[in-house]
């Protein structure tokens, strides 16, 4: 029997990272309202530490490693913002970092986390089993692996992005009818829909993945977890997870009304749109959400709705190719 | 005898606008921290409803005009963020308003002032008199001339950002040690200039303005209004006015501790960092406080520095190239 957080958990993950993590702003957008006809907010993760929300469930994990494990260290296998976040809680708590990242990984990327304190080993996807990489560093150097959202506390301090949401808009006499999350393995899901559904019971919550890895689309009409066909193609580097984790959908098939699925090129349009009338810097996988309101997969006419923007480490070479796209 | 607004003023305009315009953030950076060894925030008025501070001088100007004078409408003289912010304010109020653009303004800025409901009207900039042009359009029409920052109302108005400031970092149990602003015809630092002093009379304000265009800088130290010796050439094109203003120079002589100058390659290396790190668009003129911090104009070693981000309305293009801007 798996044991899975709950609304108090993610209570207890925001007391852990407060005055830590950042408390994001929620920011309306009089453009959004017009184009959807409802009452548009955003979340802006891109403003989290780190550049996104991962460092939340991150600091909470890292935050529960006794004193005595801390030289020991944590492993964590990923090339994106999950790396980041870990190397980053890592350091503020005195605890070392390893970081598996695939040697093909942009070389930017590889600096960032070498600039977080991370000490960064490559493999080599083709040859190399990263798991088992990571699972004989563990071993060996009595380190933890930090997996990226199939875990009681990453899913915990992911909800304190929803506890906030609606934490804010009750202060405008709001309460939100539908919430957006772009989504991976499903732990921001996940830990928003345990925060927001014990504060906002008929809140609508809806996973947004891009064409082609809509494991959770499938998934919740199916009612179990389904695979993706393929492993990459997407410019959504960070929404590209095999399948739904195992905890994580779990409690999302309680909660989430449906998945929405937008198309690449509706994902470029979101990131150009961002640049150019909110003047935020959001990463493919981070405008997946707000692609899906731009694109009406849903009818939020005359509602509250909010969409998290969960990231904007974007390479700067693609991110001037997709600022300019076509409106 | 000019009569010059005061605080009082400030929190009148904060009334007037509450509700329409945006109550823009206070953002932490930890990179800027331990770049400079300060507690840095940033006040990104980038995030202002219109991409830039200009929205609240301008909807504070126009809710003053009598139901009776709304229809014969306002004019402005602008290529930039205050047409923006007057068109917008125009629309909400239910008044007419008139643009002056030179022919040779970017079609997209044509675009964005249309698109907010003004009509524009071109002048020649070899040619035309585009004062005595917008001053025969009021007169003809009975439309009131709205001016960028000279005016007591637009003053009171853009101060609102530091009544805001104050009263953030007051719940954080800290008052500011020096707050920095771009500066062009000084209308954002004069009515913060007011605000400010009257809530934390020991901060330190700064104006910030690129090489060559350093009206204040020098008319600080002269103690008197100053002119720049040329009219263009800097990217920072909302910076550029010829000299401080009447009513603005009035009240910042008073309050402003200096003027800090920055290069035009410090202005877009910040540029750049507000991408990289803080994941913000910020336009050439919206980067010259932060670009002042990053290159240490001033010691703030132990401080709480505020930096206002002061637009983000920036060509997709000059983005492109500044963005990837050598660290």
């Amino acid at each position: 029997m798996l044991e899975l957080p709950t609304a108090a958990d993610v209570a207890d993950a925001a007391r852990m990272i407060s005055g830590v993590a950042f408390r994001t702003p929620l920011l309306a957008s009089p453009e959004l309202d017009s184009i959807t006809g409802a009452r548009v907010f955003l979340k802006p993760e891109t403003l989290q530490r780190t550049g996104s929300f991962k460092f939340r469930g991150a600091y909470n994990r890292l935050s529960r490693i006794p004193d005595d494990r801390k030289s020991a260290g944590v492993v964590a296998m990923s090339s994106g913002n999950h790396a980041l976040g870990v190397a980053t809680a890592a350091k503020l708590l005195g605890i070392r970092a390893i970081n598996l990242m695939p040697k093909d990984s942009p070389a930017t990327k590889r600096e960032r986390a070498a600039a977080a304190g991370a000490e960064v080993i490559l493999f080599d996807r083709e040859k190399d089993d990263r798991v088992a990489m990571a699972r004989a560093i563990a071993e060996e150097r009595g380190a933890v692996v930090v997996p990226p959202y199939d875990d009681f506390f990453i899913i915990a301090g992911q909800g304190t992005v929803g506890r906030e949401i609606v934490e804010d808009l009750n202060k405008l006499n709001l309460t939100p009818d539908a919430v957006l999350f772009p989504c991976g393995g499903g732990g921001l899901l996940a830990g928003n829909s345990l925060a927001i559904h014990e504060q906002a019971p008929s809140t609508k919550l809806y996973s947004v993945e891009p064409e082609g890895f809509d494991d959770h689309a499938r998934s919740f009409i199916a009612g179990e977890r389904l695979a993706n066909r393929k492993a990459s193609g997407s410019l959504c580097d960070g929404l590209l997870a095999p399948t739904p984790g195992e905890l994580t959908f779990s409690i999302n098939k309680q909660h989430v009304t449906g998945g929405l699925v937008v198309s690449e090129e509706e994902v470029k349009r979101a990131v150009a749109f961002a640049f150019r009338e909110l003047k935020l810097v959001v990463e493919p996988s981070g405008a997946a959400a707000l692609a899906a309101l731009l694109n009406r997969r849903i009818d939020v006419t005359g509602q509250t709705v909010v969409a998290v923007l969960s990231g904007g480490n974007v390479d700067p070479g693609l991110f001037a190719r997709l600022r300019t796209h076509n409106q």
